[in-house]
């Protein structure tokens, strides 16, 4: 048999953080907490599953999460879902985003990305027969010029996928970009997805830019979203994916024989806990503190940056440190200095090595302080 | 846009339990318990979330489970898997299929369904551009006649997917239909997509014939299992794939791409859990019991029937009750009657009517008395 996907490598994230294990180095690889979620969420879940809510959940997920999680879009944004028809609940954000390309992609169909990219969206798209065609940005801001965009579209041009706040770089959109984007997508056929899984998680005077807000660009566009990211449970894997009525009823075509439907205790736990919006809400400060704690930790490293803007993830850029590639250095700096990273290459057109490494800063302060020991020695 | 399924309809299961809920009815209609399953494996899951174990599992699933499973496979079968790189645990058997399906099939590609089919397979081959080619089996053995697939079969033919026991009809292969099975696949390239998801759910005196009893046809074949099913626990969404490593390579390849990894606290719970046959060696014990007591109570209805060889589903002809097809019935029983039930002819090939309705017998003793004292005023 030909492989579908010939030269898919495993995951970066699987590879640094097995790496990582085996060599009893600090993990700042992968996108995790390493610190405990709230006990009152655990709690609402083991009473669901001890009241015997075990059985199969709705196919597009808990009625009351979907009215939980609408109300939270009319809270922030002032610009709502409808719970019957325009969320689905879905087993984390990869399956989110998996399932709205597999809606719509079709061989021959073109899909715009923005490198570096998460590592699952151009699989995604290869899978369905379709053809991401990549925009490369650039360290250390990593800004998007439009005129390159308005460039890459034509005929076959079926969805942008676009992410805010940015992972791997930590920049975030700003509001002329969205109106940039729905300039161009204005009476096109093209669908936008916009991955916002660290939307509550955004910092000093920035504003998370969800396409909810510009009216033109919503009514053509999917949002995921990650709970896993919001409430320190990534290992739960549920997140959710929010569309008009006329893109939902696409993404509901494939989600329910992708998956059918999604953990019943933890989505009527959740549903309880969204009702609080601190518990969102307190998210940017709380990341905030432990990039400054972290960035002010590595001020006196050889290594240079810009602060991120969201996301929990730093870039750090070792120019004046190595000439090594970034994916050996990562290899390197986990076996020999016991500190693991995600070189940024690998989300990048044709692995561009901008000597960048992403650090993962949601962990505990003692874990960040150990590392940051070892980077200062590096 | 014009839709990858344009005909596709949202799935039985949930348009007969979201009727039943509407009308009160009892649901013997989607596959679940609706008894609690084992206090001790709640507990366990309970436990792993306090001790923290909220973070992304492995993306092939928790080690510790993949081992178990294997072992299972070694005491039941004599014939395993290397817990290493053939065996994936997944988001419930659903996924496991889509994902399997996905890893392999491209457009033109023809994939050998038996009708009655379980409804995932169809859509699944579809969006990947395959074509099903089904193979209709009729009522009330629902035998295959292995010559027709034997001229179903032509350079296209890229899967054929089996289901044993059988949901929706209760029956189950025999030895012999394997055997014609790996005749007919041998030095081929054709893959078996094996649906083992009611392996553990076995009556009288049938023996479960996995695909991994057969060396030749295990080694180009893929099994789904379910732990939903087996542990009373459908709302957890768990299951897992085994298959040779280049068969496993493939399906990985999707599957870090579509949703990652699994909830973790359940996938240790899990893998303690597994450890002691009994848990899943007395599951057809149990449901024998109810599909006797079920049959019990409805042997002076008008309804007739085979009794069900396994699954926890029996099929009953009502073609000496009333002529209006299938699944009219169904939707009369539920809205008048207050019984919601399965209408088989959504399974079959152009939606074949053969007056039959699967009813889940997999509910306590007290719904199963209800539920077949209204079958008995029909
Ligand atoms: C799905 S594992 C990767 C987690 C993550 O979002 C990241 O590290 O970027
Ligand atoms: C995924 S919901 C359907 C459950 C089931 O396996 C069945 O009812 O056949």
């Amino acid at each position: 048999h030909q492989s579908k996907l010939p030269n898919l490598e495993t995951t970066i994230f699987s590879v640094m953080s097995a790496l990582a294990h085996k060599h009893k180095a600090i993990n700042l690889s992968q996108g995790f907490p390493d610190f405990k979620g709230d006990q009152k969420l655990i709690d609402l879940v083991s009473a669901n599953m001890n009241a015997g809510y075990n059985y199969y959940a709705p196919m597009p997920g808990v009625l009351k999460l979907r009215e939980a999680i609408a109300k939270k879009y009319d809270d922030l944004y002032s610009s709502t879902y409808n719970p019957d028809n325009e969320i689905t609940v879905t087993a984390g954000a990869t399956q989110a985003i998996y399932t709205a390309i597999t809606a719509l992609i079709r061989p021959g169909d073109e899909v715009i990305v923005f490198r570096p990219a998460y590592d699952c969206y151009i699989p995604s798209i290869e899978l369905n027969g379709g053809k991401a065609i990549s925009i490369q940005l650039h360290k250390p801001d990593y800004k998007i010029d439009w005129n390159n965009v308005a460039k890459a579209i034509n005929n076959n041009t079926k969805m942008i996928i676009i992410n805010t706040p940015h992972n791997p770089s930590g920049t975030v959109f700003s509001k002329e970009d969205m109106l940039q984007l729905q300039k161009l997508t204005n009476n096109t056929n093209i669908v936008v997805l916009s991955d916002e899984v660290y939307e509550h998680i955004i910092f000093d005077d920035e504003q998370h830019q969800s396409v909810c807000l510009f009216p033109e660009l919503k009514s053509r566009s999917f949002i995921t979203a990650s709970f896993g990211k919001t409430f320190h449970n990534t290992g739960w894997k549920t997140g959710y994916c929010c569309a008009p009525k006329e893109l939902m009823d696409e993404f509901v075509k494939v989600h329910q024989f992708n998956v059918f439907s999604v953990n019943h205790p933890i989505q009527l736990a959740l549903a309880v806990y969204l009702e609080e919006p601190n518990h969102y809400l307190d998210l940017s400060q709380l990341f905030q503190e432990k990039r400054d704690l972290f960035l002010n930790l590595i001020k006196d490293s050889k290594f240079t940056f810009t602060p991120s803007k969201g996301t929990y993830f730093q870039a750090l850029d070792y120019s004046n440190i190595s000439n090594e590639n970034d994916y050996d250095l990562a290899i390197r700096l986990t076996k020999e200095h016991g500190i693991a990273s995600i070189p940024i290459s690998v989300f990048n057109k044709n692995k561009l090595d901008e000597k960048m490494l992403r650090f993962c800063f949601a962990k505990t302060d003692d874990t960040l302080k150990r590392g940051a020991e070892i980077l200062c020695n590096i």
